[in-house]
């Protein structure tokens, strides 16, 4: 491939962004998509805005970018919370460090890249991009160390990012947590295996065991009912309720509901009310066999402080570690309800079986990224289908399938990806939805890693990657040869696979589709959910281009240049879609950025790894002895990170939560919450009862499918 | 090999034993080795036996045997504590689960490999002992599944006996909590890491610390002081005072010492005795000036109950996880005090350090066994060593030479492993000397299984050992290869450093020495100091012969009947010395069963792997089919096992602490215990002073250099 193919390619799809950008900026202001384009603030303000039929209309303006570009940080925070804020800030660390690696990759590595070899140097236009990698430099030559040097700028840089990175995130989930109004799930702790007792109720174990050893600080519990008979009704009726529409009707109803409610929490009820009588008053026959029907081993617990919450989840409660376990608890609108009722002793096999089921996955993903590879080996292709022969002797063509249609295929077939892994993370029995997204974005990001860079650079087919990796000795050659002579499938898949799958994002074209086809042809109107943000698709696309970034910034710096166009236009496309499209049900506090961390230190000790290898395999000796301190270098720099940050993501400081707990208890707040958590946890609410209450959230029970419709675009 | 050269081998050793043995038991009735082979006994009772010189003294007697055979574990647990104990039930497990190998291997797998082929079979004893491995066995037999069989049976009776072991020993664990005599480490916490202030002293920082946010439960504080001038001139004068022995200056020196460890300790008597005074009343200059020369920013945090103990050293105290880090302190006499000094922000740094040093001794060492290995493979000795022909040509010698020597000079080698592991753990930043013991249990034992093991099998010299490494593929097939080949060189292995190592532990060789050198030469009397049980060399010699019997207990069975004999002597000879000889200074309670379990599992594991490998060289389909669910079961068993055991042991559970801490409260014995906690961890007690207030434990000034002096005979 050449540079005017490349150029070819990059002309298609800056074509093919610009039009759907201005087709975007026309489509978002036709009063139709709104419920597409404008998701997050319809379910804030109810009344709509009104559109005029004028000539603007039809008329692409960039105004949403300046809208997306100037928006400060603190709006981004009040509306998409930190995880929001988290996920621009990876962008933001890819821009920065890609400068940085573009600068130095141009204009100190791309001039010793061409000149590397005494060769006929072509027009540019016509010169292969082989000559720009590292690739073109002659054995044991001496500008290797032109190299080193950029590999030291951009590892340091990298480092210097990450750690006010991380330092800064860290102080930001600090004061988030400080400054979050209260939490019922910081009053709060999911406890699973309780023993089951002949005698008595699960419920009653609760009480007595809370009771008796954390009396001072318990403040009740909320049993955790199957999910089932009593929910089935509940639906119904209140569709029945919907279709007559009637107030008496919906009066009888509520008085139904809260009649079958009181029965789920009343162990609450009976306790903060009357804590005196409970032990001498037997609960009535009637409770017993209606709540014994559908009562499972798991309850949440309240307690009076938050460090009270914080200890009970953290210490071993009971002797034996598989009775009494306890979690933190996911905020109410976060919990995974239909999980709880696993067994705890289950919970074990399920995590094997899952972690199996995606190493499983991910060889079987192998198959069709074979193909794709056959793709790029055109003579191959014409070998095996001689048909195609008279086809794919066309200039163009042939620049098409192999500067084109490989990504594209193979961008479909990833497709399948983030729903298997959601449902792989749901087996494993993540208790929040929070979880289970981040289970299933660590999932995706290792699947995609491995898939699309390592099987592309190590070998196309199943059976010469069994070789490969049956010969350990052989694969740093192996590497060192790959990795330059891969950067052109990688800049195409930039070009495809990031620039397009940006403007897909802001068009989202399923969302339209479905959205028109409802209006058209089902004539209903106006109620899309929603949805939260699929950090489980995004992260991994992102962290996965930064992965290629810092691979290739040394040995192909030309694909820096594809990368920060793809940067920068990510950062004003996601910011978009977070001020406008997506809402926020729950929050995770910016957990996911140990593992964007953790990612990226990955990715520098690979490049570093990598350049090490081409550098051996150009005889640079120099080279070689300078590379592995600095891998040494970054991997006690990420010890030092872990050592300093991480606890932060994994545990609240006693600290702050001590001190939250004061400042509500001298402003006289304390009961109030204590009387909010009462029905915090109640899985029987109303959808209606609850949307007006709290506009910004959507209903648990509604929302118990919203992954399940949607198509991720992204 | 054969079977006569075996014998010889057995012979020589049986005798060996049977010398060292009988003299033992002479030796021990002398009363001048009393020192020697009662010092445990010797710390306890003050008086001397009297003996007389009689004749009975200078005869040979069974009846230490005897003695240590009758003991109930009661007894041990109440002299040797529980880690004796566990200790005593590895090599009981090891008795228990190579019975049954060897009931099966000796009945049904040796039958099969003796008549494994069509062969003339020689008379017995010049029977070569390859005969009796499964390299007898034909390729494609359809015999092997015997040995399938036996491999089901062996795992499985392995997993139920762990199972078992480990429920009883976590039983064990948790009563020992529930009935152990109230001690300062359970209300204590090691705070490192006291944020520097320009302003105060680290103790009014911690005192201000705890006061504000843990007031409820605080109870006073201790802090530790460096190492140094104090404590030289306390050593010094008391020194001195021995020499001058009067009761007057004896006298004198007390009040001195008092004067200065007040100085000490007074953080503790001030907020126990005036606690309203606290902030009213600055420190005076004196004390300011003497204090600050030698703080650390290290205290031990005294709290009012076991349980708020407990939460104080499991969750995050302050915000910045760098600063205020708690752990569960040490017992007094098991604090590592000059550990204590180490700033906490080195201590990831010495881990990683401490970790590559002990891989980089572990390639080193490879250089010993290269020599070793050597001198099995004779011929390829006489041929670099072309004097040695003549020698070497002599049966007896021949036999000698590849039998014995061997494992005498690798043996030798691995003396200098223990020590240098210990060092590694000091490097490492241990705060205990049972958390050192533990952490140079695990290197010595990894280091063990590594070189005595893997090495050996896999490859003799450095070069070929890369060359396995490097070719993944062919390490199944050379594991097939070497394993059977190598059942010889492990069944003199087992002769000499299993049954010699067992005398020489009984006899103890360099004490025994020493005390005459010291009597003779020196004409010092008595004051040698018993020492503690060499946990971290025993465990992995007992844990590497069940390692060893594992992997040949279905290859080459005949090794079980040596290791059977290892094991039955061992319990004899552990049980005598840990009632006789060592005493028992700090307690794990049981810490070291985990890793027992797991390296049990990972034995059982590379068994069934091992045995795999050699069914596939055999071309036995059916027989590779079969084995490979065991593997699987096993590894989920042991899932499971660290699901339901593991947390005992790393955690205490909430609900014993808080059931002691109110049995305490209601028998009013808590006062005592928070007096008692005041000179509980002062380092500048006086030798003397304690040792006659706690008659069992000996000083921890002392005990500073305990395992220095003493070179592991084990």
């Amino acid at each position: 491939m050449n540079i005017s193919a490349l150029l070819t390619s990059a002309g298609i799809n800056v074509a093919v962004c610009a039009v759907l950008l201005s087709l975007y900026s026309i489509l978002r202001k036709q009063p139709i998509n709104s419920s597409v384009y404008f998701g997050r603030r319809l379910a804030q303000v109810s009344p709509r805005r009104n559109y005029n039929v004028c000539f603007q209309r039809f008329v692409p303006s960039p105004s949403w970018i300046v809208k997306a570009w100037e928006t400060p940080e603190a709006e981004i925070l009040a509306v998409g919370g930190l995880d929001a804020v988290v996920f621009l800030r990876i962008i933001l660390f890819s821009f920065r460090i890609f400068s940085v690696a573009a600068f130095v990759g141009i204009f100190f590595v791309l001039p010793v890249n061409y000149h590397g070899k005494e060769m006929h140097h072509e027009h540019i236009p016509s010169e292969s991009l082989e000559v720009f990698t590292i690739g073109n430099i002659k054995q044991g030559s001496k500008w290797l160390w032109v190299h080193c040097l950029a590999l030291y700028i951009i590892s340091f840089t990298a480092c210097l990012l990450l750690y006010f990175e991380y330092n800064s995130i860290a102080n930001m989930r600090l004061s988030h947590i400080r400054t979050s109004p209260p939490n019922p799930s910081h009053f709060s702790v999911l406890v699973r295996a309780i023993p089951w007792s002949p005698e008595e109720l699960y419920s009653d174990s609760v009480k007595k065991f809370f009771k008796k050893y954390h009396g001072a600080s318990y403040l009740g519990h909320q049993m955790v009912y199957q999910c089932g008979t009593v929910q089935k009704f509940l639906t119904e009726t209140e569709r029945l309720c919907k279709m007559l529409s009637s107030d008496k009707v919906r009066h009888r109803f509520d008085i139904l509901q809260r009649t079958l409610c009181s029965s789920a929490s009343d162990s609450f009820r009976v306790l903060s009310e009357e804590p005196e009588s409970i032990n001498g008053n037997p609960p009535s026959r009637e409770r017993e066999i209606s709540s014994n029907a559908t009562e499972i081993p798991a309850a949440f617990v309240f307690f009076k402080t938050r460090y009270a919450a914080d200890i009970a989840a953290k210490v071993l409660l009971s002797a034996n570690p598989m009775l009494w376990v306890t979690n933190y608890a996911p905020e109410p609108h976060d919990v995974y309800w239909s999980n709880l009722s696993i067994p705890f002793g289950q919970l074990w096999l399920r995590k094997i079986t899952s972690l199996l089921a995606a190493v499983v996955f991910m060889f079987l993903f192998l198959i069709p990224v074979t193909f794709v590879q056959g793709l790029t080996q055109l003579d191959q292709l014409q070998y095996s289908l001689p048909f195609l022969k008279g086809i794919l002797k066309q200039k163009y063509m042939n620049q098409l399938v192999t500067g084109y249609l490989p990504s594209v295929v193979l961008l479909l077939f990833l497709y399948t990806v983030p729903p298997t892994m959601m449902l792989l993370a749901v087996i494993e029995g993540s208790i929040s939805r929070s979880g289970r997204k981040k289970s299933a974005c660590r999932k995706v990001l290792y699947f995609t890693i491995w898939n699309v860079f390592f099987v592309n650079i190590l070998s196309g087919s199943v059976l010469r990657l069994v070789d490969a990796l049956s010969s350990p000795k052989e694969i740093p050659t192996q590497l060192a040869r790959a990795v330059p002579a891969q950067a052109t499938f990688f800049m195409t898949y930039v070009l495809t696979s990031g620039w397009a799958s940006l403007s897909s994002e802001l068009m989202q074209p399923m969302g339209l589709i479905w959205n028109w086809f409802k209006r058209a042809i089902l004539r209903q109107k106006d109620d899309l959910v929603p949805y939260s943000f699929p950090y489980h698709t995004e992260i991994p696309k992102v962290l996965l281009f930064g992965f290629i970034g810092f691979i290739f910034s040394v040995l192909a710096p030309l694909i820096l240049l594809l990368l920060l166009v793809y940067f920068f236009l990510a950062y004003l496309v996601y910011r978009n879609q977070i001020l406008n499209v997506y809402i926020t049900k729950y929050e995770s506090g910016g957990l996911l950025w140990p593992t964007v961390h953790n990612t990226s230190i990955f990715s520098l000790v690979f490049m570093q790894v990598t350049a090490l290898c081409v550098f051996g395999l150009k005889n640079s000796k120099s080279s070689v002895t300078f590379t592995i301190p600095l891998v040494a270098c970054t991997i006690l720099f990420n010890e030092y990170c872990r050592q300093r940050f991480y606890p932060i993501f994994k545990n609240t400081s006693a600290q702050i939560l001590i001190e939250m707990d004061r400042e509500d208890e001298r402003n006289g707040r304390m009961e109030q919450i204590h009387r909010d958590l009462q029905m915090a946890y109640n899985r029987f609410t109303l959808p209606g009862q609850e949307l007006h209450s709290q506009a910004q959230l959507s209903h648990p029970t509604q929302s118990e499918e919203e992954e399940t419709p949607r198509i991720p675009e992204g």
